[in-house]
């Protein structure tokens, strides 16, 4: 792992460990406000786009391939890669010239867990 | 069933009917819209509280009763009721004076589903 993978990882961990489902207990206002954080980065129809190719791809993908298949500037692909990273949800590590992302293990599955209702949570 | 209630949920269905898993296949960018609506719904820490007090309640919630529990004003409280329900998370029943909001049923679960990844969905 390299050391700049480990540096991304660190920065993304308060985001990504910050919620607990929102059936399980009162949320408070800073729990609120931490799961607002992360469903804010997934309610963007770019960074949806880009979590579909992560999930099609099933492998990491190079930051060059996201311009051409969305179709939008690599600013715009990089800054929105950037705030997935952030909120936890990416891993990005470097080979080379590019940067490659790819979709931290199980984390869509733990923010739709996030949703689950009380039947699901019991039947889980 | 009321009118009213069914004018609320003829008024909710597109949103609501919306959209297919993020892993399933390739999102269009109107399937990318409709999702970032979806989740931009969610992605408030009003509506997040608002949610989290009626799975509590695990019934249906007066309008009356969310003003004193989150400590936010009325017409505060009715603009983000208004969009869960034109979000089709959400259904409101007059009852006399008052409205009265439920979750629809199996929503958030059908909401986390959209995130599930390819195992999941194998698994399922």
């Amino acid at each position: 792992m390299s050391v700049d993978t480990i540096v991304d990882m660190t920065r993304s961990l308060p985001l990504v460990e910050c919620c607990s489902p929102l059936a399980i207990s009162t949320l408070s206002s800073t729990e609120a406000a931490e799961l607002e954080s992360l469903f804010k980065a997934l309610a963007d129809r770019h960074r949806l786009r880009i979590l579909n190719v992560l999930l099609q791809a099933g492998e990491a993908v190079c930051v060059c391939e996201f311009q051409p298949t969305l179709g939008i500037s690599q600013p715009t692909v990089s800054h929105h890669l950037k705030q997935l990273v952030e909120a936890g949800i990416l891993d990005r590590e470097k080979r080379g010239t590019y940067a490659y992302y790819r979709l931290k293990p199980g984390v869509l599955d733990r923010i739709g867990g996030l949703l689950a209702e009380p039947g699901a949570l019991v039947a889980a």
